[in-house]
């Protein structure tokens, strides 16, 4: 049995590994037109920020592991077409050209970051976006010799690298197109974010929001300011295009592989597409919401794992359900942990829920403890059933604790009267008498019609 | 209506504010034999320690803030006698005792520490318990002047004076009758804790198990060493006995109040006693377990909060519920988080379970970013339906966060086939790509009967 990888970071790598484990005789080969496998993407914003020294930290596997494990590896060889009635891809390098045949072919292609449309953006050598390796070297090099930075896009790079450019010492202006940072999350929530990471703001940063970028301007083929819409010149050492990412689906549509409304490619729970012998998993692909049962696009890195896994495990003729995602995230900036989990207020109207809130702000742990922060929770669930739907925490370490506390009550079908009588730990560094979580279900519970 | 509260400590302090909210007409009084009412005895390890200055900073609610609320509160008075019949109590103070009506009475006792059976255990100045404010403000005294401790008993109040003390500098023995610490947990876990404590310790305390403590010795009223069964003598300047508590439910038994197997009151879902008009809440009183569905006695300071609103509620004619408890708890010594919820495993036996286990160590993060823990976690299902039964986990924090999704699963009646698939959050700083609990879940699917 042959089988073929396309792409090789998070689920490619995943699902290489796994086949050549329950397939140990089978051929496994991955091709990428990356200059790196396997490695975590997710942590490039702390190698920049100077949290560990060596890039190769974030390898997971090399490709001497995987040669070792007889799985073979082609870097910088883009599939360049998938012939599915020949079940062949067609593989490009520098030198060369050449078919491929296969059994069975996983696409895991990822995603790539969209390039907005600015006068200038491709003329200066010190613009980036950030998802390779590659762009992670080259942008801490920069930062290291830059005062001042701009980052257009405020979405979880944006304000990773915010984070990671202000402890570094430089002045950075994030600019965001909508009216609110982080704009993934409910307005309200977003609101906060800003006032909190403002009230962290010693000098080093400003945020622009409802500003877009038109030009980047520059001499000698360095970027040295932006222009914006309002008229605003920002001048800067570099500059970050973080506005957000699209799925490499292409090669799958042009293939006659089905692709969702999302863009990315429509699996089964199996992570079959829609042509026999087929898979995909990871950023390419799109997951079912298991709340709302829409297919929604989720990226994320933990996701791809899963996914990988799951097509290696049907790949190998092993029936295995991948069900979907909560679309549960979570980040840091500047003391301020973001994370959230479930349908956002507009996923959930237009899933066809009516959707109430409570929204409680609380110390982190009892306030006479040292070292307290404040946690703000959302929480909603349906007016009609009580259902819980989604919630979002912005605040101290410890946002996170509760929101995954919160995803295992979506994954479980728990209603708000229902999560009211759960028993979470307590203890006083560890959270007040009555946890953030209970008090925001206490009064989320008096919203719904069925009282509790 | 005339509202009679018998301790004030967190249950009734919670229940004389609910219920003056619900009837402000209404009168109503709390008779604590304690020196101060509506106080976080959760907090006085920490106040020992040193984490802030004044003890007040315990008080949830003052006196006078009763008083202003229209709430009357008798320090230093006792109820002596539950009259069910006549619906009187019999209180004694230090110069009287008389009678008081009721229309409804409140039972919240609390509970109080177990004196173990040690020559010479009441013959010293400098032998404590650790209960209410005033043991605080002592131990605390004495700790300041003193360079060794021994502490008698590690459960959860003698684990955390041991953190204090050697945070102050003393040298401590902590002496366990059982083969192994935190004996709450399972062996497994408390031998973890015990090795973990180990690696922490920098010559200033040592862990005696499988020791008893026959004798204590002193001169001019002041303890000044222990004896133990095996022979040894370890000199001290104060002994902590912190053997366990037990519940203050004997005035519920003498008024004919039926008492659970455990020792503590007997109540129903809506906090009600066996005798019209009386309830109980707090460390007094039973809880049903929610997986077991048996009788327990769990007394935590969260669920006595939550007990205290229900009787308020149902003390008002608001009917309401207090379903159970799951029994998760949490505290911390040394870098150390602890923290378990659901049955244990010789619960889980008793309860007629056949409990199947995964224990998994993990790092607490992506093992590249800075300051990274582990965290050893436990969890457990029935082997024929895959039910999830408990878990427990030992570590770094953030093996609190895992337990609280853990509870959370268990309130839902998730099976280990549900929960693996959970989507929890995942970024770098906050866990490893694939969360411990997911780890942990997918080796525990491999041991059920039913495949996942």
């Amino acid at each position: 049995m042959k089988i073929v990888i396309i792409g090789g970071v998070a689920a490619g790598a995943k699902a290489a590994a796994k086949i050549k484990r329950l397939l140990p005789d089978s051929d496994v080969s991955i091709y990428t037109d990356d200059t790196h496998v396997s490695y975590s993407a997710c942590g490039l914003p702390y190698y920049i920020e100077g949290n560990f020294a060596d890039y190769t930290s974030l390898l997971v596997r090399t490709v001497e592991e995987f040669n070792a494990s007889g799985i073979e590896v082609y870097l910088e060889s883009k599939v360049e077409k998938i012939l599915p009635v020949q079940q062949q891809v067609l593989v490009c390098n520098k030198k060369n050209a050449f078919l491929v045949n296969y059994d069975k072919l996983i696409i895991a292609t990822g995603a790539r970051p969209i390039i907005p449309n600015i006068a200038g953006v491709k003329d200066y050598k010190n613009v980036y976006t950030l998802r390779k390796i590659e762009d992670g070297i080259v942008i801490r090099e920069r930062m290291r010799n830059s005062k001042r930075a701009v980052i257009v896009g405020s979405g979880f790079i944006g304000i990773e690298l915010l984070e990671a450019f202000v402890k570094n010492g430089l002045f950075v202006d994030i600019i965001e197109k909508n009216d609110r940072l982080m704009p993934s999350f409910d307005s309200d929530m977003s609101e906060l974010i800003e006032q909190r990471l403002n009230n962290y703001n010693d000098g080093t940063f400003q945020i622009h929001t409802s500003e877009i970028v038109t030009d980047i301007l520059g001499e000698n083929g360095f970027a040295t300011g932006v222009k914006t819409l309002s008229g605003k010149y920002i001048p800067t050492d570099m500059v970050i295009l973080s506005v957000g990412i699209k799925p490499n689906s292409e090669i799958a549509r042009d293939a006659g592989i089905v692709i969702g409304e999302t863009g990315a490619i429509r699996v089964n729970k199996h992570m079959e597409t829609s042509i026999k012998n087929i898979y995909a998993c990871g950023d390419c692909c799109e997951e079912k919401h298991l709340i709302s049962g829409k297919y929604v696009w989720v990226p994320l890195g933990s996701t791809a794992n899963k996914e990988g896994e799951c097509a290696a495990l049907n790949a190998a003729g092993i029936d295995t359900e991948f069900e979907g995602v909560l679309g549960s995230s979570v980040t840091r900036c500047l003391n301020t942990t973001m994370s959230m989990t479930g349908l956002t207020e507009s996923q959930a109207l237009e899933a066809g829920y009516s959707p109430v809130f409570a929204v409680v702000s609380k110390t982190d742990k009892v306030a006479y403890m040292p070292n307290v922060g404040e946690i703000t929770l959302k929480v909603m669930a349906d007016k009609f059933t009580g259902l819980l739907l989604g919630g979002q925490a912005v605040g101290s370490i410890g946002a996170d604790k509760r929101i995954n506390a919160l995803a295992t009550a979506l994954l479980g079908h728990l209603t708000v009267q229902e999560f009211k009588r759960n028993d979470l730990t307590y203890s006083p560094p560890y959270s007040p008498t009555i946890d953030p979580l209970l008090t925001a279900m206490s009064i989320l519970c008096k919203r719904v019609s069925k009282p509790c």
